[in-house]
Protein backbone atom coordinates (compact mmCIF):
# COMPACT_ATOMS: atom_id res chain seq x y z
CA UNK A 1 0.00 0.00 0.00
CA UNK A 2 0.97 3.36 -0.99
CA UNK A 3 0.06 6.86 1.31
CA UNK A 4 -1.35 9.36 -1.21
CA UNK A 5 -2.62 12.26 1.54
CA UNK A 6 -2.84 12.05 5.06
CA UNK A 7 -5.25 8.86 5.65
CA UNK A 8 -4.98 8.65 2.25
CA UNK A 9 -3.48 4.82 1.00
CA UNK A 10 -3.73 2.63 -2.65
CA UNK A 11 -3.69 -0.78 -2.32
CA UNK A 12 -3.97 -4.04 -5.24
CA UNK A 13 -5.17 -7.32 -4.51
CA UNK A 14 -2.77 -10.04 -4.16
CA UNK A 15 -4.01 -13.18 -6.52
CA UNK A 16 -2.50 -15.65 -4.16
CA UNK A 17 -5.23 -14.60 -1.80
CA UNK A 18 -7.75 -14.73 -3.67
CA UNK A 19 -11.21 -16.53 -2.11
CA UNK A 20 -14.34 -17.24 -3.58
CA UNK A 21 -15.27 -14.47 -4.87
CA UNK A 22 -12.62 -11.61 -4.32
CA UNK A 23 -9.63 -12.03 -1.56
CA UNK A 24 -9.50 -13.32 1.95
CA UNK A 25 -11.29 -11.39 3.84
CA UNK A 26 -8.87 -12.08 6.66
CA UNK A 27 -6.56 -9.98 4.36
CA UNK A 28 -8.71 -7.49 3.85
CA UNK A 29 -9.26 -7.29 7.54
CA UNK A 30 -5.24 -6.98 7.80
CA UNK A 31 -5.09 -4.58 5.45
CA UNK A 32 -7.38 -2.08 6.72
CA UNK A 33 -5.62 -2.85 10.06
CA UNK A 34 -2.37 -1.96 8.72
CA UNK A 35 -3.32 1.34 7.12
CA UNK A 36 -4.00 2.35 10.59
CA UNK A 37 -0.70 0.94 12.01
CA UNK A 38 1.26 2.21 9.34
CA UNK A 39 -0.57 5.69 10.18
CA UNK A 40 1.80 8.63 11.44
CA UNK A 41 -1.11 9.55 13.81
CA UNK A 42 -1.62 6.15 15.05
CA UNK A 43 -1.10 6.42 18.62
CA UNK A 44 -1.40 3.06 20.28
CA UNK A 45 -1.40 -0.60 19.32
CA UNK A 46 -4.61 -2.09 18.80
CA UNK A 47 -7.52 -3.25 21.05
CA UNK A 48 -10.11 -4.30 18.74
CA UNK A 49 -11.39 -4.19 14.76
CA UNK A 50 -14.51 -4.82 13.31
CA UNK A 51 -14.74 -5.06 9.71
CA UNK A 52 -17.72 -5.28 7.55
CA UNK A 53 -18.11 -6.63 4.21
CA UNK A 54 -20.17 -4.19 2.22
CA UNK A 55 -19.54 -5.63 -1.32
CA UNK A 56 -17.03 -7.59 -3.14
CA UNK A 57 -13.32 -7.02 -3.85
CA UNK A 58 -12.65 -7.00 -7.18
CA UNK A 59 -9.21 -8.00 -8.41
CA UNK A 60 -7.31 -4.62 -9.10
CA UNK A 61 -6.75 -1.96 -6.88
CA UNK A 62 -8.53 -0.10 -3.87
CA UNK A 63 -8.77 3.05 -2.05
CA UNK A 64 -8.48 3.36 1.75
CA UNK A 65 -9.73 6.33 3.60
CA UNK A 66 -8.71 5.90 7.46
CA UNK A 67 -9.85 8.96 10.29
CA UNK A 68 -8.87 9.20 13.52
CA UNK A 69 -12.18 10.47 14.86
CA UNK A 70 -11.44 11.19 18.61
CA UNK A 71 -7.87 10.34 20.71
CA UNK A 72 -7.86 10.41 23.97
CA UNK A 73 -5.10 10.38 26.41
CA UNK A 74 -5.70 6.32 26.58
CA UNK A 75 -7.54 5.51 23.20
CA UNK A 76 -7.86 6.38 19.49
CA UNK A 77 -10.93 5.34 17.15
CA UNK A 78 -10.50 4.97 13.78
CA UNK A 79 -13.18 4.91 10.98
CA UNK A 80 -12.56 3.71 7.48
CA UNK A 81 -13.42 2.17 4.41
CA UNK A 82 -12.18 0.59 1.72
CA UNK A 83 -13.64 1.33 -1.73
CA UNK A 84 -12.98 0.78 -5.86
CA UNK A 85 -14.47 3.13 -8.31
CA UNK A 86 -16.01 5.09 -5.85
CA UNK A 87 -18.13 2.17 -4.48
CA UNK A 88 -17.60 1.13 -0.69
CA UNK A 89 -16.65 -2.18 -0.62
CA UNK A 90 -15.61 -2.37 2.85
CA UNK A 91 -15.96 -0.51 6.57
CA UNK A 92 -14.06 -0.87 9.94
CA UNK A 93 -13.75 0.65 13.04
CA UNK A 94 -10.57 0.12 14.88
CA UNK A 95 -10.14 0.84 18.67
CA UNK A 96 -6.14 1.80 19.78
CA UNK A 97 -5.25 1.91 23.22
CA UNK A 98 -2.53 0.88 25.23
CA UNK A 99 -2.87 -1.89 28.04
CA UNK A 100 -1.16 -1.38 31.46
CA UNK A 101 0.19 -3.79 33.71
CA UNK A 102 -3.19 -5.17 35.68
CA UNK A 103 -4.80 -8.26 37.46
CA UNK A 104 -4.99 -10.77 34.63
CA UNK A 105 -6.80 -14.20 34.37
CA UNK A 106 -8.15 -16.27 31.52
CA UNK A 107 -11.28 -17.94 32.27
CA UNK A 108 -11.52 -20.13 29.22
CA UNK A 109 -9.52 -22.83 27.94
CA UNK A 110 -7.00 -23.89 25.09
CA UNK A 111 -8.80 -26.64 23.21
CA UNK A 112 -7.48 -30.41 23.97
CA UNK A 113 -5.40 -30.91 20.89
CA UNK A 114 -1.92 -32.76 20.80
CA UNK A 115 1.85 -30.73 20.18
CA UNK A 116 1.90 -29.42 16.50
CA UNK A 117 4.39 -31.51 15.83
CA UNK A 118 2.48 -34.70 15.87
CA UNK A 119 -0.30 -33.31 13.72
CA UNK A 120 -0.19 -34.24 9.82
CA UNK A 121 -0.12 -31.11 7.92
CA UNK A 122 -3.11 -30.88 5.50
CA UNK A 123 -3.48 -30.95 1.68
CA UNK A 124 -4.06 -27.27 0.99
CA UNK A 125 -7.21 -27.77 -1.73
CA UNK A 126 -6.46 -26.16 -5.18
CA UNK A 127 -9.76 -23.86 -4.66
CA UNK A 128 -10.03 -21.27 -2.66
CA UNK A 129 -6.19 -20.36 -3.42
CA UNK A 130 -5.67 -18.38 -0.47
CA UNK A 131 -5.54 -21.29 1.97
CA UNK A 132 -2.20 -22.37 0.20
CA UNK A 133 -0.45 -19.68 2.15
CA UNK A 134 -0.89 -21.06 5.54
CA UNK A 135 0.17 -24.42 6.87
CA UNK A 136 -2.94 -26.23 8.27
CA UNK A 137 -2.55 -28.89 10.97
CA UNK A 138 -6.51 -30.35 11.38
CA UNK A 139 -7.14 -31.53 15.38
CA UNK A 140 -10.76 -31.52 14.27
CA UNK A 141 -14.08 -30.44 12.15
CA UNK A 142 -12.12 -29.24 9.18
CA UNK A 143 -14.91 -29.67 6.90
CA UNK A 144 -15.04 -30.47 3.15
CA UNK A 145 -11.83 -28.82 2.16
CA UNK A 146 -9.77 -31.22 4.60
CA UNK A 147 -11.36 -34.73 3.94
CA UNK A 148 -13.86 -34.75 5.82
CA UNK A 149 -17.03 -35.19 3.32
CA UNK A 150 -19.45 -35.86 6.03
CA UNK A 151 -22.45 -34.20 8.20
CA UNK A 152 -21.26 -33.27 11.52
CA UNK A 153 -23.70 -32.51 14.71
CA UNK A 154 -21.32 -29.81 15.79
CA UNK A 155 -18.95 -26.90 13.73
CA UNK A 156 -16.01 -26.75 16.35
CA UNK A 157 -13.26 -26.75 13.95
CA UNK A 158 -9.59 -26.60 16.05
CA UNK A 159 -6.49 -26.54 14.34
CA UNK A 160 -2.87 -25.45 14.28
CA UNK A 161 -1.89 -22.64 11.39
CA UNK A 162 0.88 -20.55 10.95
CA UNK A 163 1.64 -18.56 7.95
CA UNK A 164 3.65 -20.57 4.84
CA UNK A 165 6.25 -19.47 4.53
CA UNK A 166 6.95 -19.10 8.19
CA UNK A 167 6.78 -15.90 9.74
CA UNK A 168 6.55 -13.97 13.28
CA UNK A 169 3.07 -13.21 14.25
CA UNK A 170 2.48 -9.74 14.47
CA UNK A 171 -0.89 -8.09 15.03
CA UNK A 172 -1.62 -8.17 11.07
CA UNK A 173 -0.65 -12.10 10.99
CA UNK A 174 -3.04 -12.61 13.94
CA UNK A 175 -6.02 -10.26 12.26
CA UNK A 176 -5.61 -12.68 8.98
CA UNK A 177 -5.76 -15.65 11.24
CA UNK A 178 -8.57 -14.43 12.88
CA UNK A 179 -10.97 -14.90 10.04
CA UNK A 180 -8.86 -18.78 8.96
CA UNK A 181 -12.15 -20.86 9.66
CA UNK A 182 -13.66 -21.88 6.64
CA UNK A 183 -17.45 -21.37 7.04
CA UNK A 184 -19.01 -23.33 10.04
CA UNK A 185 -22.14 -23.98 7.66
CA UNK A 186 -19.57 -26.43 5.74
CA UNK A 187 -18.35 -28.19 8.34
CA UNK A 188 -21.69 -29.00 9.60
CA UNK A 189 -23.00 -30.09 6.09
CA UNK A 190 -19.77 -31.55 5.34
CA UNK A 191 -19.85 -30.18 1.82
CA UNK A 192 -19.52 -26.93 0.15
CA UNK A 193 -21.61 -23.94 0.85
CA UNK A 194 -22.14 -20.47 -0.70
CA UNK A 195 -21.39 -18.60 2.25
CA UNK A 196 -19.30 -15.17 3.06
CA UNK A 197 -18.90 -13.25 6.14
CA UNK A 198 -20.87 -10.20 6.73
CA UNK A 199 -18.82 -8.72 9.88
CA UNK A 200 -16.16 -9.67 11.76
CA UNK A 201 -14.61 -8.21 15.20
CA UNK A 202 -11.17 -9.15 16.26
CA UNK A 203 -10.12 -8.57 19.67
CA UNK A 204 -6.53 -8.09 20.45
CA UNK A 205 -5.56 -9.97 24.02
CA UNK A 206 -1.64 -9.86 23.33
CA UNK A 207 0.70 -7.20 22.98
CA UNK A 208 3.39 -6.48 19.66
CA UNK A 209 6.28 -8.07 21.79
CA UNK A 210 4.75 -11.08 23.07
CA UNK A 211 2.85 -11.58 19.68
CA UNK A 212 6.85 -11.32 18.13
CA UNK A 213 8.27 -13.34 21.06
CA UNK A 214 5.98 -16.12 20.05
CA UNK A 215 7.96 -16.47 16.46
CA UNK A 216 6.96 -18.72 13.96
CA UNK A 217 5.10 -21.35 15.90
CA UNK A 218 1.57 -22.95 15.02
CA UNK A 219 -1.20 -21.00 16.58
CA UNK A 220 -3.90 -22.93 18.02
CA UNK A 221 -7.35 -22.14 16.36
CA UNK A 222 -10.50 -22.85 17.51
CA UNK A 223 -14.29 -21.81 16.28
CA UNK A 224 -17.29 -23.17 16.85
CA UNK A 225 -21.17 -21.46 15.61
CA UNK A 226 -23.85 -20.74 17.97
CA UNK A 227 -26.94 -20.36 16.00
CA UNK A 228 -27.70 -21.17 12.54
CA UNK A 229 -31.39 -19.24 10.92
CA UNK A 230 -32.60 -17.04 8.65
CA UNK A 231 -29.69 -17.65 5.89
CA UNK A 232 -27.40 -16.04 8.66
CA UNK A 233 -25.33 -17.62 11.41
CA UNK A 234 -22.41 -16.31 13.83
CA UNK A 235 -18.87 -17.97 14.47
CA UNK A 236 -16.71 -17.24 17.83
CA UNK A 237 -13.24 -18.15 18.03
CA UNK A 238 -10.10 -17.75 20.11
CA UNK A 239 -6.45 -18.00 18.87
CA UNK A 240 -4.01 -19.48 21.25
CA UNK A 241 0.16 -19.00 21.47
CA UNK A 242 1.83 -22.33 21.84
CA UNK A 243 1.97 -22.24 25.14
CA UNK A 244 -1.34 -21.52 26.01
CA UNK A 245 -1.35 -17.76 26.07
CA UNK A 246 -4.83 -16.40 24.44
CA UNK A 247 -3.97 -13.64 21.62
CA UNK A 248 -7.27 -12.88 20.30
CA UNK A 249 -11.16 -13.64 20.39
CA UNK A 250 -13.24 -13.20 17.50
CA UNK A 251 -16.67 -13.25 16.27
CA UNK A 252 -18.09 -12.96 12.91
CA UNK A 253 -21.22 -13.12 11.20
CA UNK A 254 -21.74 -14.86 8.40
CA UNK A 255 -24.13 -14.56 5.52
CA UNK A 256 -25.12 -18.28 3.70
CA UNK A 257 -27.10 -19.93 1.05
CA UNK A 258 -27.81 -23.19 1.46
CA UNK B 1 -35.00 12.34 18.78
CA UNK B 2 -35.61 14.50 15.82
CA UNK B 3 -34.43 14.22 12.30
CA UNK B 4 -33.09 17.51 11.23
CA UNK B 5 -31.89 16.30 7.63
CA UNK B 6 -31.36 13.54 6.04
CA UNK B 7 -29.31 10.91 8.19
CA UNK B 8 -29.08 13.72 10.56
CA UNK B 9 -30.76 13.41 14.10
CA UNK B 10 -30.79 15.56 17.08
CA UNK B 11 -31.29 14.13 20.47
CA UNK B 12 -30.76 14.38 24.26
CA UNK B 13 -29.84 12.21 26.99
CA UNK B 14 -32.22 10.92 29.44
CA UNK B 15 -31.32 11.29 33.66
CA UNK B 16 -33.03 7.88 34.43
CA UNK B 17 -30.65 6.09 31.87
CA UNK B 18 -27.51 7.66 33.15
CA UNK B 19 -24.64 5.29 34.34
CA UNK B 20 -21.29 6.13 36.66
CA UNK B 21 -20.23 8.78 33.84
CA UNK B 22 -22.54 9.47 31.01
CA UNK B 23 -25.44 7.47 29.74
CA UNK B 24 -25.91 3.38 30.32
CA UNK B 25 -23.82 2.30 26.76
CA UNK B 26 -27.01 0.08 26.31
CA UNK B 27 -29.40 2.96 26.01
CA UNK B 28 -26.25 4.83 23.22
CA UNK B 29 -25.77 1.39 21.15
CA UNK B 30 -30.04 1.42 20.91
CA UNK B 31 -29.69 5.51 19.97
CA UNK B 32 -27.86 4.64 17.42
CA UNK B 33 -29.69 2.04 15.84
CA UNK B 34 -32.58 3.79 15.99
CA UNK B 35 -31.19 6.66 13.74
CA UNK B 36 -30.85 3.62 11.68
CA UNK B 37 -34.68 2.27 11.81
CA UNK B 38 -36.09 5.59 11.61
CA UNK B 39 -33.93 6.66 8.23
CA UNK B 40 -36.40 6.33 5.54
CA UNK B 41 -33.55 4.95 3.35
CA UNK B 42 -33.37 1.99 6.30
CA UNK B 43 -33.95 -1.02 3.57
CA UNK B 44 -34.01 -3.95 5.86
CA UNK B 45 -33.89 -5.14 9.43
CA UNK B 46 -30.79 -4.96 11.46
CA UNK B 47 -28.45 -8.05 11.53
CA UNK B 48 -25.49 -6.83 13.52
CA UNK B 49 -24.30 -3.55 14.75
CA UNK B 50 -21.13 -2.06 16.35
CA UNK B 51 -20.97 0.49 18.86
CA UNK B 52 -17.47 2.21 19.89
CA UNK B 53 -17.72 4.54 23.30
CA UNK B 54 -15.13 7.28 22.09
CA UNK B 55 -15.61 9.42 24.76
CA UNK B 56 -18.08 9.90 27.40
CA UNK B 57 -21.44 11.67 26.76
CA UNK B 58 -22.35 14.62 28.91
CA UNK B 59 -25.66 14.59 30.26
CA UNK B 60 -27.19 17.26 27.67
CA UNK B 61 -27.84 17.23 23.65
CA UNK B 62 -26.10 15.48 21.30
CA UNK B 63 -26.03 14.82 17.46
CA UNK B 64 -26.14 11.32 15.31
CA UNK B 65 -24.88 11.59 11.64
CA UNK B 66 -26.15 8.02 9.96
CA UNK B 67 -24.98 7.22 6.70
CA UNK B 68 -25.74 4.14 4.21
CA UNK B 69 -22.80 3.95 2.43
CA UNK B 70 -23.37 0.47 0.40
CA UNK B 71 -27.00 -0.94 -0.37
CA UNK B 72 -26.92 -4.25 -1.90
CA UNK B 73 -29.75 -6.43 -2.92
CA UNK B 74 -30.06 -8.01 0.13
CA UNK B 75 -27.77 -5.83 2.91
CA UNK B 76 -27.56 -2.43 3.72
CA UNK B 77 -23.81 -1.05 5.24
CA UNK B 78 -24.54 1.83 7.87
CA UNK B 79 -21.67 4.05 9.38
CA UNK B 80 -22.39 6.17 11.99
CA UNK B 81 -21.33 9.05 14.58
CA UNK B 82 -23.08 10.47 17.79
CA UNK B 83 -21.39 13.73 18.26
CA UNK B 84 -21.82 16.58 21.30
CA UNK B 85 -20.33 19.97 20.62
CA UNK B 86 -18.27 18.96 17.03
CA UNK B 87 -16.53 16.06 19.54
CA UNK B 88 -16.80 12.34 18.22
CA UNK B 89 -18.58 10.57 21.37
CA UNK B 90 -19.26 7.26 19.74
CA UNK B 91 -18.87 5.44 16.72
CA UNK B 92 -20.69 2.67 15.31
CA UNK B 93 -21.41 0.59 12.08
CA UNK B 94 -24.78 -1.35 11.47
CA UNK B 95 -25.68 -3.76 8.69
CA UNK B 96 -29.09 -4.16 7.55
CA UNK B 97 -30.10 -7.56 5.62
CA UNK B 98 -33.34 -9.58 5.31
CA UNK B 99 -33.48 -13.28 6.75
CA UNK B 100 -35.03 -15.56 4.40
CA UNK B 101 -36.03 -19.46 5.81
CA UNK B 102 -33.16 -21.45 5.75
CA UNK B 103 -31.49 -24.68 7.68
CA UNK B 104 -31.37 -23.59 11.03
CA UNK B 105 -29.74 -25.29 14.13
CA UNK B 106 -28.53 -23.68 17.59
CA UNK B 107 -25.43 -25.38 18.91
CA UNK B 108 -25.64 -23.47 22.35
CA UNK B 109 -27.95 -24.22 24.76
CA UNK B 110 -29.35 -21.36 27.18
CA UNK B 111 -27.81 -21.57 30.81
CA UNK B 112 -29.99 -23.61 33.47
CA UNK B 113 -32.16 -21.76 35.14
CA UNK B 114 -35.67 -21.96 37.29
CA UNK B 115 -38.90 -20.44 35.57
CA UNK B 116 -38.27 -16.59 36.02
CA UNK B 117 -41.21 -16.43 38.50
CA UNK B 118 -39.78 -18.45 41.02
CA UNK B 119 -36.46 -16.51 40.76
CA UNK B 120 -36.80 -13.19 43.26
CA UNK B 121 -37.03 -9.48 41.72
CA UNK B 122 -33.27 -7.87 42.83
CA UNK B 123 -33.81 -4.82 44.81
CA UNK B 124 -31.95 -2.12 42.56
CA UNK B 125 -29.32 -0.25 43.71
CA UNK B 126 -29.58 3.69 44.64
CA UNK B 127 -26.32 4.19 41.73
CA UNK B 128 -26.24 3.66 38.78
CA UNK B 129 -29.70 4.88 38.39
CA UNK B 130 -30.26 3.15 35.04
CA UNK B 131 -30.70 -0.06 36.75
CA UNK B 132 -34.05 1.07 37.97
CA UNK B 133 -35.51 0.72 34.28
CA UNK B 134 -34.94 -3.02 34.72
CA UNK B 135 -36.32 -5.60 36.48
CA UNK B 136 -33.40 -8.30 37.62
CA UNK B 137 -34.08 -11.88 38.77
CA UNK B 138 -30.53 -13.21 39.53
CA UNK B 139 -29.59 -16.99 38.83
CA UNK B 140 -26.17 -16.81 39.43
CA UNK B 141 -23.02 -14.24 40.06
CA UNK B 142 -25.36 -10.84 40.76
CA UNK B 143 -21.67 -9.04 41.21
CA UNK B 144 -21.79 -6.62 44.14
CA UNK B 145 -24.74 -4.28 42.98
CA UNK B 146 -27.14 -7.61 43.50
CA UNK B 147 -25.66 -8.64 47.70
CA UNK B 148 -22.78 -10.70 46.10
CA UNK B 149 -19.95 -8.87 47.93
CA UNK B 150 -17.22 -11.62 47.89
CA UNK B 151 -14.96 -12.62 45.03
CA UNK B 152 -16.15 -15.24 42.68
CA UNK B 153 -13.26 -17.80 40.44
CA UNK B 154 -15.62 -17.40 37.67
CA UNK B 155 -17.20 -14.27 36.20
CA UNK B 156 -20.76 -15.31 34.70
CA UNK B 157 -23.49 -13.88 34.98
CA UNK B 158 -26.99 -15.20 34.31
CA UNK B 159 -30.05 -13.66 34.95
CA UNK B 160 -33.92 -12.95 33.93
CA UNK B 161 -34.33 -9.16 32.91
CA UNK B 162 -36.81 -7.02 31.49
CA UNK B 163 -37.96 -3.58 31.27
CA UNK B 164 -39.71 -2.15 33.67
CA UNK B 165 -42.43 -1.18 33.19
CA UNK B 166 -42.58 -4.09 31.01
CA UNK B 167 -42.79 -3.82 27.56
CA UNK B 168 -42.79 -6.02 24.20
CA UNK B 169 -39.28 -6.97 22.72
CA UNK B 170 -38.11 -5.16 19.80
CA UNK B 171 -34.70 -4.88 17.89
CA UNK B 172 -34.07 -1.53 20.65
CA UNK B 173 -35.02 -3.06 23.27
CA UNK B 174 -32.62 -6.09 22.78
CA UNK B 175 -29.83 -4.29 22.10
CA UNK B 176 -30.11 -2.59 25.67
CA UNK B 177 -30.33 -6.03 26.82
CA UNK B 178 -27.08 -7.13 25.67
CA UNK B 179 -25.24 -4.49 27.52
CA UNK B 180 -27.32 -5.38 30.59
CA UNK B 181 -24.54 -6.78 32.93
CA UNK B 182 -22.54 -5.19 35.15
CA UNK B 183 -18.53 -5.09 34.17
CA UNK B 184 -17.67 -8.90 35.05
CA UNK B 185 -14.42 -7.82 36.78
CA UNK B 186 -16.67 -6.46 39.58
CA UNK B 187 -18.43 -10.16 39.12
CA UNK B 188 -14.80 -11.59 39.63
CA UNK B 189 -13.38 -8.96 42.63
CA UNK B 190 -16.96 -8.80 44.63
CA UNK B 191 -16.77 -5.17 44.64
CA UNK B 192 -16.99 -2.19 42.51
CA UNK B 193 -14.00 -1.52 39.94
CA UNK B 194 -13.72 1.50 37.83
CA UNK B 195 -14.81 -0.28 34.16
CA UNK B 196 -16.33 1.03 31.05
CA UNK B 197 -17.18 -0.62 27.53
CA UNK B 198 -14.69 0.41 24.80
CA UNK B 199 -16.43 -1.44 21.81
CA UNK B 200 -19.67 -3.69 21.41
CA UNK B 201 -21.33 -5.92 19.21
CA UNK B 202 -24.77 -7.32 18.63
CA UNK B 203 -25.39 -10.00 16.49
CA UNK B 204 -29.38 -10.31 15.87
CA UNK B 205 -30.74 -14.03 15.50
CA UNK B 206 -34.84 -12.65 15.74
CA UNK B 207 -36.79 -10.89 13.68
CA UNK B 208 -39.10 -8.16 14.02
CA UNK B 209 -42.43 -10.56 14.51
CA UNK B 210 -40.88 -12.84 16.65
CA UNK B 211 -39.68 -10.18 18.98
CA UNK B 212 -42.76 -9.04 19.17
CA UNK B 213 -44.28 -12.22 19.71
CA UNK B 214 -42.34 -12.50 22.85
CA UNK B 215 -43.97 -9.61 24.17
CA UNK B 216 -43.11 -8.65 27.27
CA UNK B 217 -42.00 -11.60 29.13
CA UNK B 218 -38.50 -12.01 31.21
CA UNK B 219 -35.30 -12.51 28.80
CA UNK B 220 -32.83 -14.99 29.89
CA UNK B 221 -29.16 -13.62 29.70
CA UNK B 222 -26.25 -15.10 30.42
CA UNK B 223 -22.23 -13.63 30.18
CA UNK B 224 -19.34 -14.58 30.85
CA UNK B 225 -15.56 -12.85 30.21
CA UNK B 226 -12.81 -15.09 28.65
CA UNK B 227 -9.42 -13.22 29.37
CA UNK B 228 -8.93 -9.72 31.54
CA UNK B 229 -5.21 -8.44 31.43
CA UNK B 230 -3.43 -5.04 30.95
CA UNK B 231 -6.57 -3.13 31.85
CA UNK B 232 -8.88 -4.60 29.67
CA UNK B 233 -11.18 -7.66 29.35
CA UNK B 234 -13.73 -9.33 27.02
CA UNK B 235 -17.15 -10.78 27.07
CA UNK B 236 -19.25 -13.07 25.33
CA UNK B 237 -23.02 -12.94 26.10
CA UNK B 238 -26.04 -14.74 24.84
CA UNK B 239 -29.76 -13.40 25.44
CA UNK B 240 -32.55 -16.09 25.22
CA UNK B 241 -36.33 -15.55 24.94
CA UNK B 242 -38.52 -17.47 27.55
CA UNK B 243 -38.75 -20.36 25.29
CA UNK B 244 -35.63 -21.04 24.62
CA UNK B 245 -35.18 -18.90 21.58
CA UNK B 246 -31.38 -16.83 20.60
CA UNK B 247 -32.22 -13.68 20.32
CA UNK B 248 -28.79 -12.11 20.31
CA UNK B 249 -25.23 -13.31 20.98
CA UNK B 250 -23.39 -10.06 21.87
CA UNK B 251 -19.86 -9.60 22.45
CA UNK B 252 -18.00 -6.75 24.02
CA UNK B 253 -14.31 -5.26 24.80
CA UNK B 254 -14.11 -3.04 28.40
CA UNK B 255 -11.18 -1.29 29.75
CA UNK B 256 -11.12 -1.27 34.01
CA UNK B 257 -8.43 0.25 36.52
CA UNK B 258 -7.64 -2.40 38.97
Amino acid sequence: MTATSEGGFLGHTSAPYSNMVGPFGGVTAATVLRAVLDDPRCSAPPLSLTVNFAGPVAEGPFTIDARPVRTNRSTQHWMLTLSQDDSVATTATVVCGARRPTWSDTEISPPAAPPAESVEVADPPDFPVWMRNYEMRFVEGGGPLSGQPREQPDSTTTLWVRDTPARPLDFLAVTALSDIFIPRVMVRAGRMVAASTVSLTVYFHADAAPLAGHGDRPVLATARAQHFGGGFFDQSAHLWGADGTPLTTTHQLVYFKD
